[in-house]
């Protein structure tokens, strides 16, 4: 007797707007976690990784990588949205809140906002939105995402057509800079970096030097740590029949690495604000080189002395070195005529980080600003 | 001068029944291993990785994986049990007892039981039991296991023929239930499962949708986390050599991930009571991709209102997908006629968890039960 | 507008002797990188792995790797010292000193004493001292090491020739015994180890039975973990046009990995005292399989009751076992006549460890010496 006591995730029937899933398996992020992130990105902020330095900031000790806490509230969400979806479309509106430390428990929850059928019939694109909240129930993140879901019956359609609409930037005001920051004492010398604030020009494009390989047990290791249990990350034989042929690595592992790769040139970021938009072009498997680029998009004065905002937007490429040989963004489909991505282009996020302002450091080590 | 400082690990001859080896390097389990044990596993139990979840059943804080805890006492003995140890046959009697905490330190000792000679002139049979404990030399774990050892003198026969008489099954009255469990506040929302105990039918199978493709670099960390340094799992070049061609994967890791596949449908499971019985019907080696299916062989009541036992049989099979075909156990051997393991079975094993009932939730989340 | 924020690290003509680095990034070290360690090494010390067994020894609790030290305090440097060094050339005078807890936060600086130009014209060699120091200043290591470093400007010459003259061997009197240290409770059935001190003679050789095969997904979690951003270890596009072909392994994940394989035969090493002089004598790609031998220097008696000092030379070999055949270190060259290093010795380490005496266990288990 062969039963199923499996749920198998959602399909797109299933999604009902305005329905809320509590989401399973809360987590208790440690100095493991922290650490295994370390050793799977090689990331080098010493907010994340100095005690003294995060103390320093205002911090109760060093805070856990908002990277970290986006990954582990969107593997919560899987089972629940994504099991059953061929691919990720898009994010909006993502806003980084309270800070998380070694010891705080993420749960998580996901509203249903809309849903539309496509001109294919075997899939329809959902909206949610989904909070990720600490053990007092702070929020600790927020976001909307789409994506494509199977249906369960492929042939029926349900006449669904009730797509949100959508900010095309987190607004200034609902960006949030953490109310026991305190950057009189922020020191150069300990990020490494030598450019603030006013040092970052709209238009100009950073061309970051490494390059990071990444093997399938880099890649897999990371999503089992974020709880991420979606198929095709996993399993090869299952992925030997996809048109893809292997196994995919997971979109949010390339913003992880990207976002390591762009900390050359950026050392002195304090954290991520917000992603405005984000799109995974093109996937990315093990065995693939990623490189990044940053294009400055705007300087937002936050109406204070210290810190200001920065809108970047962070470009991962695979297998092509931007340090070599320009690569364009977009290039014209060859059977259509229609601009697309670049083949190798896997990655394009427009987003805000936190950044100080040369007078945040009236009374510090002269001679090391740029 | 060539000499030997090394002990290289002791030969058939040098198991005496009645001796109890002592085992090296006790340790300290931290939050750091639980996070590299999901790291590599992909681990969603909640009593494993969240703090509120395990304080809501009784527990201090979040509970070491119960194989975890296995793996760490396995791996302290196999320098004096299993260096010289060709294949590990069997496991009788495997009792799960005192939780263990990060912080805790773990050792162990292994009493020699029985010995036998075999057919084979180079080899013997040796059985041990194995005791974990922690630092306050409180027992978290036994078991008897058997494996095949090799001879120093490969010529020379002992006569021994003493095997023991091991229990096909750990009585229900040595099933160790922790005795600050208390499910009154049990919420399956946290599990993400729907069936109790009452839902499970001796009979019933489960074939588990996930499919794991387990890497060298991932089985190598793995046995690694448990200090486990058996040659045959890291040595590539002495592994050419052997009948496999490479390197074998530490049997254990393969209990932790088809564990982990199989928690798709067994959400709700407590913790491991106990191994009836287990055999690692056939080597993996990376690359290989690992699923599962569990049977239900046994409801067994604890005469408690909240909670049963539910015994089962999980099999681990490699690549052939339980999900697409059905996959016999067993079947003949094209010489012999005799019936064996299906090549691709790679894990039978027999064991005892422990499963919420209905009735534990009394005044909870109408609607969530199966 | 392609602007550069990032500095790509120093070139020869930025070195100034007497210039001091202070280093970026400081590092709280956390029970998580002890894991990690433990799971990319396999590092069976109880000293580094058993609360119970370093407070018997009068230490707070477990002591982070002298090792991992070693690489966490090596990453600081490399962004300003080694960046676009394309060989490291040597160490002396390394000093392990204040043994390092988790929680505890490191940082360093490096000076500059020496530069010399060579035959080449596109590289220089720099000499520099590197300290490392925990968040109350103390220093925790210092070495110098040597390095091949490119030139700014290929063809111009600064006639440099300030070599400095380091020793050839850490003295005596400038190896450091912590303080707290009390072997009165040394206990060697907890290190697995019977031979102490007396037993070490000058001349012996032992040959360590394990070998490890190396993946590129464990060199490069490693190298990550320590942030080590060197190029060379992780972008295989930018080695295939290298003349070794591939990502090169960092020489120091090979000091740690032939230091692992070493602990057998060795298990009684209480710590590292410190490396006289090390050179990483061919490099290792993913995928070859790493052996080690160990010849005995000298027994130093620290003129303490308790322990001494065995001074050693530790070599690691690539895919030959020197348990099969003798492996000459050095070879002379088929073209020059000139004698070099054998091409699958990887590692050639003279360094010193502590190591009780046999009379430093009065009282203690009768039987368990060798």
């Amino acid at each position: 007797m062969t039963t199923s006591k499996t749920r198998g995730g959602n399909f797109f029937e299933d999604f009902e707007v305005g329905h809320v899933f509590q989401h399973a398996v809360p987590r208790t992020v440690t100095e493991g976690d922290m650490a295994v992130y370390i050793a799977l990105t090689g990331d080098r902020r010493p907010l994340h990784c100095s005690r003294e330095f995060a103390r320093s900031l205002g911090f109760e000790r060093e805070v856990v990588h908002d990277l970290l806490v986006f990954h582990i509230v969107f593997g919560r969400a899987v089972p629940e949205v994504s099991l059953n979806s061929p691919a990720n479309l898009g994010y909006a509106d993502v806003r980084f809140l309270t800070p998380v430390y070694s010891g705080d428990t993420l749960h998580g929850e996901t509203e249903v906002i809309g849903r539309r059928e496509t001109s294919r019939k075997d899939v329809g694109i959902v909206w949610v939105h989904t909070r990720g909240y600490n053990q007092r129930d702070e929020p600790v993140l927020q976001f909307y995402r789409w994506a494509m879901v199977n249906k369960r019956d492929p042939g029926a359609s349900s006449g669904a057509d009730d797509a949100p609409e959508l900010p095309a930037q987190v607004s200034v005001d609902h960006l949030f800079i953490p109310p026991q920051l305190d950057l009189s004492r922020f020191d150069p010398v300990v990020t490494g970096g030598e450019a603030f604030w006013e040092d970052y020009e709209p238009g100009e494009r950073i061309v970051h030097p490494q390059g990071l390989t990444i093997e399938n047990a880099e890649h897999q290791s990371a999503t089992r740590l974020y709880q991420n249990n979606s198929r095709v990350h996993f399993n090869e034989m299952l992925q030997r029949k996809s048109k893809l042929g292997t196994r995919i690595i997971y979109g949010g592992h390339i913003i992880s690495m990207a976002n390591i790769i762009s900390q050359e040139g950026l050392e002195n970021v304090i954290r991520i604000l917000a992603f405005n938009a984000g799109s995974h072009a093109n996937p990315t498997i093990g065995g693939d080189t990623l490189f990044a680029w940053t294009e400055v998009l705007e300087r937002i004065d936050l109406g204070r002395p210290d810190a200001g905002a920065l809108r970047l937007r962070l470009v991962g490429v695979k297998n092509l070195d931007p340090n070599e040989e320009d690569i364009p963004l977009r290039v014209a489909d060859a059977d259509s005529g229609r601009e697309q991505y670049h083949p190798n282009v896997v990655l394009d996020l427009d987003y805000t980080v936190l950044m100080p302002k040369h007078s945040s450091r009236a009374s510090l080590h002269g001679g090391q600003a740029g």
